[in-house]
């Protein structure tokens, strides 16, 4: 059994890793930490684990991480990087949910995030979470920088346009809309039910965070320069995420057909068993994927009277806290201790 | 007082246009058909119109339309055309909330819509109900083809930029979300609440009807071809309409700063009551149009490392009920009648 | 034109306030105070009231209230009684939308509300702003208590029962459900988007102050000791208050018929201009109130095979942020200053 | 493995059979039939399962119904009477999701189903459902009627008063409000989003066919006259059900006290898997249940200054889809086959 402890806990991607850690068959829940819940049985923030989850949330001094395997940091930004150093020279494995170990290049991080990053050397060898595109690198990783929610979905949506050359990099466009739950169990009035509900916005245009990840990121595909235009929105619903992803083939490249669009994606994800690449044309639902580990996305290449001749769509979904944070960290976890990579992550989506 | 019937008025466009008429000032709301509810008072199937509209559904064979002033078609594509020719001989003036009357090419209205026009005569003289583009054309109109919802937003987003030849317009692209309340009042099993809501999906990629009417609205603002990619997506929430418009610079445009763009659309709309624009960089919420006649838009140029420095955004929202349809279809009404143009129009947006 | 400020206005009653007053043809809107946003527009935290309320927020001292005619308070608990004194001297009339002036005894105020009266004397003489039940008493008032929500659906639900000494006034049920908008705008973690939505529970079962409040004004309607059972819940929706109100027929008047029943009610509102007595049977939807000073009330009576013969029950409707809140304010200032009573109240519900 | 065959299954309870079913250990799916479907793959209809169940939908002629050991029925009521005998005659067990064997009379089923029983024989034999309840009629039964969502609830929150003789049982009153699912997934123009979202009202007062059913099993509790005022509201969620139920004190049992009341909840299901007795005075959320078969609730008993002192409040809260339809039938399932009670039933619930 591979002992786990847990940093931060009382948001959404801590319960979510609860509901998914308690069910998982080779997990021993160890330690839960929360300086201002100590005490607090987890069930009685979160009802839904009564009966199930009987660990109480602990002031950091009192849980000795230290003794486990491997310790999931659902905090705020600048929380991992801080107990790191003594984790890893414990021998245990960090898996960070924050971005403390995404952005490579700690001037980027400063610079985004507006903090120093205090383990810079530690940050060098943090793999980049995102198993689809790192497999290898996460295998053989004591840390690993989990993907931010969007950037994960731009990054499978893409990838394969990208390797294989067809479109153009400086021009990308990614079109996002997020559940409620994306933005954290935090109060705040923007996010209240009579605020969010029957409505619908854009947030974060030209300044989200999500984009020196994703641009780093996909620059590892090509050699072409990359740049994106990223705009993220907001939609009244609790999870879920839908990208729309606009790239132009190249020039020289329209002649392509749709089928051959389409078998490059089958080809790029054949093996991988979260992936899932509807049929040419589909338009997924991002509650096809409600709770599950899964990301399903579809190709289209609209043409005709009126639309351009180049345009590539690729439509994507996941649930924001499983494939998104929570599920992917799971997968990572699973890579980092050589179990089967669907251990513990094969509920099936719930619809309706 | 202007006599107005309504054929149809059993959808949402139905009994918002009945809300907006019944207080209405110098409106009298004579007749109001429905072959399936005939005899139904309307308050009955509309609670919300109890103690206020009086009148009943009546079959269309017992409503004399022709002592109206005008008639406003609340109905699916076809019904408008088929009753103008009577309609017009008895002078009655016609505003169709259908298509029969936007798309100018009776093969581009059959191909699209999956029936032939039977008045192409009368197509030729409709004016397109956009008032803020079309305001002349309107005033003489005797029948008027009201706007679909998208390409209003379309539209009125890209106009000035087109008008000032600053962008690319054959790679225009258009990533809009509506409400439910778009898809009509029908029973369809896709739009049931537990289908609908807690989730995100998009719809009719490269196949939405909107796609031609907006290229042919589009079309003549610029000298240049127009070719558009317009992809619609389902948010749960009943009302509401944002559109993220993307336009490339066209070389040698990318010096335009933030502020002479702000500028463009200032001065675009300066004298339009029912359009506002927000304050560069803003990101507008579609409640703050909800149950108003009123489009809000906001300009944005995000730039910086990792995007491309060519690239302008506008955010449109509206509520798809108002100025996406009944509302602006009481705003036609208004200029072919020499009203002033908010008579009747000036409530209030609803929020929270 | 009767001048208006507002104490507060940077809630939900606030701005609701704001959209009616600004909208009513014998209002002008004087000031409106926040200490927190002193200076910053209205509409800038309001955006729906872009280009039609442009006032700002100033602080209370800077606000000249004593020039007003009529001063509103949306504000929370205690404020109304600091500055009441000051303002009466003034000749400056007060609806407070919070508790200070409800509850008749400064006793029961101190112990349901946590802190003593401060004026006595004012509360004595101030009248419960339940129109349609108080209405010469708030035509001669000073200051006006404007009534809780759920108070103002149970009073108008049981009201002609107990009238007619109908039913045993000592076990009333009063099973409530209200949308979100009812806990105010405040950052408080229970009433995000992400914890509200897609559920539904009780809450302040056994405790919530509008308990008492209700009782005393029951109390009024008969001679029999009242006793009331209070369970409120929560609904996800924005908007919206639906009460279902149980009571048993007294021994000996089970044989009233429906029909009795039915008029008992419509006699009681006959002349209401703002309560629709449904037919009887009829099950009323919130949304056919939505953002409109309307209470619609329906009375039910099952009985047959395995059900009680003496049981009543009555549905009623409002929006509580109208007739539940500031539509009713409104309402009594257009008593106290004896304009028509449904002056600038005449928007008819926004459906769907 | 037990082979499984389901009929129907195109709707809300036959997804979450089949998410249910083709996650548990010892279930093989056997055939699925709908005969407007013949042919197509569950997975298409129901994306959330694409990759995980390759069974396809099959008219009834086809599918060898007769091969399983068990046959869910998930049809509108009337259908699992039809093939009852011939199932019955291979060996088949069956369990009814609908309403043919609910009631024990012929003639009550025809007076509130509109038609008549065609296997009373079979009926006399059929289980009641609530395994709580019920559990070893149900361990030897060869057909289960599986019981309705509300009088699921409604059973296991009376059923400790009523065995214990403590209330009035002819008085009960249930107050309850269900999730839109519960309507099934059947195009009707009442539970489109638009006009079931940003809504509240009851529906079937007076008139629901869950009163009979509840009535009837209720009547097996205790020696008095039951009868029941049972009042059903729409919420605008997917899922969730909760139930308010009042109970009076019979006179000479005020004086129990708040321990004991919560001891006899406690001790009547301190051993079941899914029941769940919350801390006296708790407000159970719904979500706490969201897609795991567990049905919580909670004892209060409000007294105090104007407030009765004889009544007693059970909330009941639950997934409707599952321990109030697909959960329970699958509860059943295991306790017909001798499998452990919770076996493919462990899900933890989703929340948020």
């Amino acid at each position: 059994m591979i002992k786990v402890g847990i940093v931060g806990g009382t948001g959404y991607t801590g319960v979510e890793l609860l509901r998914l850690l308690a069910q998982h068959p080779q997990v021993q829940l160890q330690a839960i930490t929360s300086r201002k819940e100590d005490g607090m049985p987890v069930a009685e923030m979160f009802p839904s684990l009564r009966g199930r989850v009987n660990l109480a949330f602990s002031s950091p001094e009192k849980a000795d991480l230290t003794a486990c395997n491997v310790v999931f940091f659902a905090t705020p930004h600048g929380v991992a990087m801080a107990q790191a150093p003594t984790l890893l020279a414990a021998g245990v494995k960090i898996i960070d949910l924050a971005a403390d170990f995404r952005l490579r290049d700690p001037a980027q991080f400063e610079k985004w995030y507006g903090m120093a990053h205090t383990c810079p050397e530690i940050l060098q060898e943090a793999a980049y979470g995102l198993v689809e595109l790192n497999r290898e690198a996460i295998r053989n990783a004591r840390v690993v920088g989990n993907p931010g929610c969007y950037p994960t979905t731009i990054q499978l949506g893409f990838s394969p346009l990208l390797k294989a050359n067809l479109v153009d990099a400086s021009h990308l466009i990614a079109d996002c809309a997020s559940g409620v739950s994306g933005a954290g169990r935090k109060a705040e009035v923007g996010f209240l039910f009579s605020e969010a509900s029957d409505n619908f916005k854009a947030y974060g245009v030209g300044k989200h965070r999500h984009t020196p990840e994703t641009v780093q990121q996909l620059s590892r595909l090509t050699d072409d320069p990359v740049a994106l235009t990223f705009t993220p929105h907001l939609v009244p619903m609790i999870r879920g995420m839908h990208s729309t992803l606009y790239a132009r083939l190249k020039p020289g490249m329209e002649q392509i057909s749709d089928a051959d669009l389409q078998k490059l994606f089958e080809d790029a994800y054949r093996n991988e068993p979260f992936i899932d690449v509807l049929p040419f044309g589909s338009m997924p639902d991002t509650r096809s994927t409600r709770a599950a580990n899964v990301l399903r996305l579809a190709v289209h290449r609209p043409r005709g009277e009126g639309m351009p001749s180049d345009t590539v769509i690729v439509l994507v979904v996941q649930d924001n806290l499983l494939k998104g944070a929570s599920g992917q960290a799971v997968q990572c976890m699973n890579v980092m201790f050589g179990l089967e990579e669907n251990s513990g992550l094969q509920q099936l989506p719930v619809l309706p």
